[in-house]
């Protein structure tokens, strides 16, 4: 454990594509979608603390916060922060990395979300502490996760040349966008990318400083709240709202101040039903229909794709396949894993027919 | 309206593949499939009541009495009459037939299921009066449905000569089995055949003579039990299991004592789900997906089939066409109108699986 080293965990975003599962009040990170007995936040936790202790700061939104604490009774009250309103991830994590740069400016964060799923949180752990030496040397580290797939659905990472006096990091060329098919199935084969999953390490007061170079005025802002808490209603509001990757990791890049760790531990974004799928076939060995909760709440006949039975009613299902049923106390739904990217079309229909009270 | 003319009404079966709907407590003649206000014994009382008043005996299960009664207020008690176990059609009609009889034995009788749907209650009753006065010759009668497809699922009735004293009455030259594709393709082609709907008409006394020939045990015991009721308990279990178009019509229409009625009044028999859609489909103007219950209950996008929302929880379809859910408070089925007729096995699987308390 390196006494220098802070986890900031954003904890946000709907989960939209997981309704009626993730909800506005009750969002994808507070869920067990693993099927594990803990939570996607009690599992990014669970999976940090060795690292860190209990320095770990929480940024989640102010209706969720009494949740977040719930969750996590062993982390103390004051490490939940919580934002008045959403103003996208650099407001989140800079704000976070202003509170620990008061206390130990040369201290180092790394910032993981909230709602991914890592299966091999060892190694995982290995490569944020190889990422942490690098940014002890005053550079932007990310940690690039090794493609499995041709995803196009995540942003990819280019990388440099290696740097030496670390077991496998690399300096960054650049970040790139999220890229189609072809793209995305050369960038896999020429070995010289990684997906950028979001996750960025670097000493406070560096995170600070960059983005003080591109955005002065949230640099400035979230500085402000860390030194005078009482004052965060009057300056959040007035915060920039740009996701990191935009306000500080792609200029740094195009500077040569970005450093990737590539990482291989098994990690997922569960964004839509889908990927909850892939994920319950991966790792049980159930074959056909996989069940999210109580098997025993389920009877299929012939049928194959994801049933998650959470009102305690039984739930059956015959001569489907591919098919998803999400079965909650006042909202089921049912699609198929082909479509389960277009769910947010039906939280959209809901609040058109005056059901927002469900989204 | 005829005072010698009574109805009777067999309310069994449990309706397993219309579960979770339908259940054993709850069987379909007691829910309203045709989303009218009226059950489905409501309505066939409603269509029997302007020519019978309350000459009507409903004859049900013991533990459907309470229900029944609950949903025919206006029908004398007496008129339920309960039967202490399922013994199949004959026993039904023939306990009925014998009640009948001891108040009248030239009433004629009518039997008409519980469960069945008509789109035109007017022609029906036209029929009922055609059939009662080609009955009161001291023939039995049935009404023989036009046939509008070459449906595989039901029996057919091969008409023979006219009964010129009667507007559209025929002999019957047989009752046939359900035909393959084949051959209710060629019977509907030559006009010849009608669908055979279970509904017989006959003098209370004629139907029980003809039962006596050939079942004369099973004559012998409903008449029994009408003359000393109390004796239910003892008679009833000893009663042959017969379908009354075995016991009785193939029989008579063999020895040429069968007659015909021709009837086109909207008929349908809701077996399963596919039916019920369809029926919704006639009856309503909304197009791909019907809702039986609260449309207000139900999202869909890009969807077509049945809904039917019992537990007034938001049911939500994406992507999926011809899908069947139905949605009640204990359990829930997601299946295709392809599969509808094998909603038994679902049924089939909660037994094996120790929920025979849902089915």
């Amino acid at each position: 454990m390196d006494e220098d080293l802070w986890a900031v965990v954003p904890a946000g975003g709907a989960g939209t594509r997981l309704w009626p599962l993730s909800r506005a009040h009750a969002p994808k990170f507070l869920h067990d979608l693993g099927g594990t007995g803990r939570t996607l936040l009690q599992a990014t936790y669970d999976r940090l603390e060795p690292l860190v202790g209990d320095r770990l700061l929480v940024v989640t939104g102010a209706v969720h916060q009494d949740a977040v604490r719930g969750q996590l009774p062993e982390l103390p009250a004051e490490h939940v922060v919580a934002e008045p309103s959403p103003r996208d991830s650099m407001a989140a994590i800079g704000l976070a990395a202003a509170l620990v740069e008061r206390r130990d400016p040369d201290a180092v964060i790394g910032s993981f979300a909230a709602d991914h799923v890592i299966a091999d949180p060892d190694a995982f752990r290995a490569c944020v502490t190889e990422a942490a030496a690098v940014a002890r040397t005053g550079v932007l580290v990310t940690i690039g996760i090794d493609p499995d797939r041709p995803s196009t659905g995540f942003g990819y990472i280019r990388l440099a040349e290696r740097l030496g006096d670390f077991p496998t990091a690399h300096a960054v060329a650049s970040f790139v966008e999220k890229p189609d098919l072809d793209r995305a199935t050369a960038y896999v084969a020429s070995g010289e990318y990684r997906w950028n999953a979001g996750m960025f390490v670097a000493r406070a007061s560096v995170l600070l400083d960059l983005l003080a170079e591109e955005q002065p005025d949230l640099a400035a802002g979230v500085r402000a709240i860390a030194a005078e808490p009482d004052r965060i209603d009057e300056i959040w509001p007035g915060l920039t709202k740009i996701a990191i990757d935009h306000a500080v990791a792609e200029p740094a890049a195009a500077a040569g101040r970005v450093a990737v760790v590539p990482g291989s531990f098994g990690w997922e974004d569960i964004g839509d039903f889908e990927a909850l799928r892939d994920l319950l076939a991966a790792a049980g060995d159930a074959k056909g229909l996989q069940v999210l909760g109580d098997a025993a709440d389920v009877v299929a006949v012939d049928a194959s794709g994801l049933v998650v039975p959470m009102s305690g009613r039984t739930v059956a299902v015959l001569g489907l396949d591919d098919v998803v049923v999400v079965d909650t106390g006042d909202a089921l739904l049912v699609t198929t894993t082909e479509r389960a990217q277009d769910v947010k079309a039906v939280v959209e229909a809901l609040k058109a027919n005056g059901r927002a009270d469900l989204a």
